[in-house]
């Protein structure tokens, strides 16, 4: 640092300048990114297998060139092979920064301060934290002991007079899928907006017949979040979408979002990769088939997950183990899964389905740590 | 779109659901992106000439691969970068997603709903818009007759109860500088926070001397906006950055930004053009030799310019000559400068440095149009 240098202006110590409820809060503490590649990193759901090879494509395609001028501002190629992937219409599809970006405009669109916005617990830690930084109200609702919506979450968001609500499904962290029916429904019934954070979609069995999208042209409050993190394998890109009636996009496109909030390079690798989905489909159906086997392996040990149709499995650990400190043996084993002390998780590890290797490596030492 | 099936939940029509003053506002109208290579664009202030080898270079160096985890979520290895390059530490450098998501950041930080924020009039068009989204109401301190600020600039903010005042250096769209003790002694008087927006900074002549850098040590509401986005030629690649002090960015970094709020090939690309600070550098001077050049050709078509310490030359246009005809007959020509419909404005032509020869064709088009 410089040193203050004489006759150089000054101030009174201040006080803090930022806004009170800023002031007050924490930030979000995203997982753990070691550096280190060689650390087996099942913590933040990342996809296993790379993205598909017209993503190399396309990055290969870029020129230093084409850097030198603005990105298209409202990313309309992309924005096409969205709408034709899923059925839709450009004008239903506002690509972010990331899914997270996506969540952020959905709060500093439809819930200013003091307005409340409506989240089941335990979910995705990000979703109050958001509610913090608009110093909106938050309404947690516990979810039941099976894990699904109490049967008045509509009601009691009305009730509280909720803006906005944020569900994720398949539900983080349990990879439990509640029906698009009864999503739907719940939108239904609900006077706000009901943003679905559709992140693992991508990982459902197919079997399943899960598709939220087409209810989008009947209900005009139904906002779903799409991300090339996971399924695409495209985390470290920071690329995900909104789909919505055009009445509720048309805010995000126009209004709140920064006019150039997606890079060329993001826009042009995302499209690549959406036009390549039946690529990375087989890498969604290897992750199916690892999640089975992990699941059983895991049982085996006396680990018992949750049925899952996500990337991660939640698993049970029982006295007299401790979740908390397998967490730590596997971390120093060089095994990264993600251990949240928090309400009904304390007692479980949330662990990422990783290649076939790697799973087998985590039963291996978990069989090592937990022998007595 | 698909068709809403029979026996799909149907809401009746709704009310709109953004906030109010969402609601109420237009949205932020960026300059014009055409995706033709052919037009002469002098009308968003790009740098005319290419990044630096060296970010060609890490460009291509990212693998796929790479992208499958997350990027590192505080971006240590910028910083540290950005940190050496201005003399201060990597504590006082947020990394963001174009300098347009610091201005939004410090909004969302240091201004509430209601609170009052400052500008000065006429500037970038951004400002009144973050504020707008925010819902704080805007305070426009209308500049003097030569453009600069009124003395009693902090005076007037204080009186307001402003939290942030946003000013840009050297000023848009006139190019006008501010000296760097002027600016300390603002924010010396300043109750809030000062954020100055130094997106052109890059082209002042060396010998003016200009660094607000140092200030930052004594002045803890000083916050300073730089971008990759005009001197490093990376428009395309969104990545700007904030220096402040420690306490002044520590919320910014660890509360309101979106965790993973830039993407690894942006934080790669974003390191090396720093690192080649010299080399960018090199077309800084070409652009401030061909602006003199093309301040004296305008000059000499009857469009003299203000003074400029940036890569663009706000030209005045008199009567007979109308500023809004003589940027559509560019405009038809294939020359694209900007227009601003608004006070002060009106009969003046915002036009960015080109390369020589656009530069020239710009002057022989204008000349053509001109002629009586």
């Amino acid at each position: 640092m410089l040193a203050a240098q004489p006759g150089m202006p000054t101030r009174e110590k201040s006080m803090s300048f930022e806004r009170s409820n800023i002031h007050a809060m924490r930030g979000y503490v995203p997982g753990e990114q070691p550096e280190s590649a060689s650390v087996i990193k099942l913590n933040t759901n990342e996809n296993p297998y790379p993205a598909p090879d017209p993503v190399a494509q396309a990055l290969a395609s870029i020129r230093i060139e084409d850097l030198r001028r603005y990105p298209p501002p409202s990313a309309l190629e992309f924005r096409r092979i969205a709408a034709r992937l899923h059925g839709v219409g450009p004008h239903n599809i506002v690509p972010t920064n990331g899914g997270d970006e996506l969540l952020r405009l959905a709060v500093t669109t439809f819930a200013g301060e003091g307005d409340t916005i409506g989240i089941a617990t335990p979910s995705y830690s990000l979703y109050p934290v958001l509610a913090e930084i608009q110093g909106s109200r938050l309404l947690s609702i516990p979810l039941q002991d099976d894990w699904s919506l109490p049967a008045d979450f509509a009601a009691r968001l009305n009730r509280a007079g909720a803006r906005l609500a944020m569900l994720v499904n398949p539900h983080a962290p349990t990879g439990r899928l509640m029906a698009a029916a009864q999503l739907a429904e719940i939108a239904t019934r609900f006077n706000g907006v009901l943003l679905v954070d559709e992140a693992y979609v991508d990982f459902i069995d197919p079997e399943e017949q899960y598709n939220l999208v087409p209810f989008i042209n009947t209900l005009d409050n139904l906002l779903i979040l799409r991300t090339l993190s996971k399924g695409y394998s495209l985390a470290g890109l920071r690329f995900g979408y909104g789909i919505g009636s055009a009445s509720l996009v048309e805010p995000l496109m126009g209004k709140t979002r920064d006019s150039y909030n997606t890079d060329l390079i993001a826009q042009k690798l995302a499209t690549a990769a959406l036009t390549a989905a039946p690529e990375a489909a087989r890498s969604w159906q290897q992750v199916r088939t690892d999640r089975s086997e992990l699941a059983l392996a895991l049982a085996a040990l006396g680990l018992p997950c949750l049925p899952s149709q996500s990337n991660f499995l939640l698993a049970q650990v029982d006295p007299p183990q401790v979740a908390a400190d397998i967490y730590l043996a596997l971390k120093q084993a060089g095994i990264l899964v993600r251990h949240f002390d928090q309400d009904r998780l304390r007692d479980k590890l949330r662990i990422t389905v990783g290649t076939p290797q790697q799973n087998q490596q985590l039963i291996r030492q978990l069989r090592s740590i937990m022998a007595p």
